[in-house]
């Protein structure tokens, strides 16, 4: 009998979540004439509206990812937070892509650390804390200030507590509420940046230039590109996306979050985070690239030719946040503006609802 | 009791019609957050797929007609050839965009021709033609070679006949199946190029710049833009379509067919056909303008602000037909490619089955 899992022509895409990343890889795959299948346990996924199928149900649901699975061709995410056992029940029937390695780094921030320090690629120095002790101990040897976060599910500075001071550190180790955390030093940085590439199945690998991103209340507001960054700088941050990628036999798009620290003898990157996916600060792409990240990925994870990401314009990208979106005429009516809205029906503090790309001529 | 036709927020947009243009529709309104439901008779229609909802029915089947109207907001279309009767029974439900006087005109090339001329526009010399008796005068009159064409239902060459010499007369006449049928002098032009603009509900008109057409066996084959044409023709382009998109109180994208006659005094530009929607001479705005003619059609029948599309680059457009759309790994792998497939499941000869985007930096 033939192997389930074995390659197979990729005419379904299988998505696993139905927020605005499911939803852009469901039209990003449909310019590539494939269908899209979304499995999410949200009723109101807006994914669902621009997919050929959809599966409401739990991640935990076997009979459900069995079916799904034997619905499509090949199985992806747009969230690292994947179940293993989740993603487990699925490579038994079909390919997921990106494979259990991305996942298993990007799911534990003591095991994303501990990956990057392996890899010779600097991060902030980190204590893994799972009690008082361990953060008496860590605070002592860190300093002030410092960040202790969640190990797991932290997103948009949701698990994250600073310790300035002393009186700070009960409170901190409180709001973790008893979950395994990591205990990060701060890092002095002049700007974040990211590095998005793509690896395919053939190891090939592209990448994007990095843009410069700006964080507001702990969200993402802007995405610049260029990045008011050296030339050598974009190149070290290329060869970290590319490393990692390759450590983790990653298939598909992958983020690595940077600090730029300037120092004496120019800048230098700190890897924060690493996100196995599309990424918020790729939304750019879409508009100032012939290949956007969700293409991108798509292509990668179906088994076909990436071709490095033509980018013929310089770009801004904002987030539209909440109350942001609810009325767009005056950015539909802008000539170098694209709109993008997620079709999310609920506009609620903190929701990204969609976002807009900037366009200007290249500088360069 | 209000108005069932009155204006109401735009959430669904009803798109009749499910080849590849409702698809590019569909995906369009996508980003900008409204769903799509799709009415074709086809049940193996392509636009099924990116939509949140599809009804399968005939054109005349006024019971699924009346509910796909109360499902959605607007109707707008992807096809010149909606029978009168069926635009009738949804504009009295629900607003139908672009409006009766488009589809009347661009339903019968002598409809067509006769408004041309009545605007002062160009066309070739014309006669309508019903019988034999009509032929003999027409062709008496516009000399040799001229073209017999059916008033209705023509596309890709079809329901044509060239009338070179005396002996083609009856085989003409006899292709037309004794439909009503227009006699057209032959124009001797240069080139083809065609103007795509799009009409908002406030009268606002947008144009891009014009497409120079080359067509294979009576089907579009590339569109370059910028066409090989003097600016001041591009000018005039230009002025014809909007002259027409307000003559016809057009809401949406419309697209002039027109040949350039090289002169004496210069360029001419001669009127030919009028598509009152998305036209495949625009599919290069996808790639090359930061909005699409489809995101502009959706805006326009959406009642959403317009704004003129910047066009970043250089492009040629190439349509993919038949077994040409069988292996696209070589064009997926080059740089300056961006390649869109329609999800056609099988690839019949003249079936246009995707088109593929090439993009060059802007010359000017």
């Amino acid at each position: 009998m033939a192997d389930a899992r074995a390659d197979r022509p990729v005419r379904t895409v299988g998505i696993l979540g139905g927020g605005q990343l499911g939803r852009m890889l469901a039209l990003a795959g449909a310019r590539l004439g494939l269908d899209a299948h979304v499995f999410c346990p949200d009723p109101a996924s807006p994914a669902f509206a621009v997919a050929g199928r959809h599966t409401v149900a739990a991640y935990d649901d076997a009979v459900a990812l069995a079916a799904f699975a034997d619905a499509v061709d090949v199985v992806t995410y747009e969230f690292e937070n994947v179940p293993a056992e989740t993603a487990a029940l699925l490579a038994a029937r079909r390919p997921v892509r990106p494979g259990p390695r991305s996942l298993e780094v990007a799911q534990d921030r003591l095991a994303e650390k501990t990956f990057l320090a392996g890899l010779g690629i600097p991060t902030a120095p980190f204590r893994a804390v799972d009690d008082r002790a361990d953060l008496d101990v860590g605070v002592a040897l860190l300093g002030f200030p410092t960040v202790l976060k969640t190990r797991r599910f932290g997103y948009d500075g949701k698990g994250q507590a600073k310790i300035a001071t002393a009186a700070d550190v009960a409170p901190a180790l409180a709001a973790m509420g008893g979950s395994p955390a990591i205990l990060e030093g701060w890092v002095p940085f002049a700007r974040e940046i990211s590095i998005l590439v793509a690896r395919g199945r053939d190891g090939r690998i592209v990448a994007w230039d990095p843009p410069e991103n700006e964080h507001r209340d702990h969200i993402l507001k802007y995405s610049r590109v260029p990045a008011r960054i050296a030339p050598t700088t974009a190149e070290a941050a290329a060869r970290i996306g590319a490393t990692v990628a390759e450590a983790l036999d990653h298939v598909g798009v992958l983020a690595v979050e940077l600090f730029v620290v300037d120092g004496p003898d120019g800048e230098t990157l700190i890897a924060n985070e690493i996100a196995p996916r599309v990424h918020n600060s790729g939304h750019w792409t879409e508009s100032a690239c012939l290949i956007s990240q969700f293409e991108m990925h798509i292509r990668a994870v179906a088994g076909l030719p990436l071709a490095p990401p033509l980018r013929h314009s310089d770009v801004v990208m904002e987030n539209l946040i909440g109350a942001e979106a609810d009325d767009p005429a005056a950015i539909l009516a802008e000539t170098a503006a694209s709109l993008h809205l997620y079709g999310k029906t609920e506009s609620r503090p903190g929701r990204k609802m969609g976002h807009v790309n900037r366009l200007a001529p290249r500088r360069d």
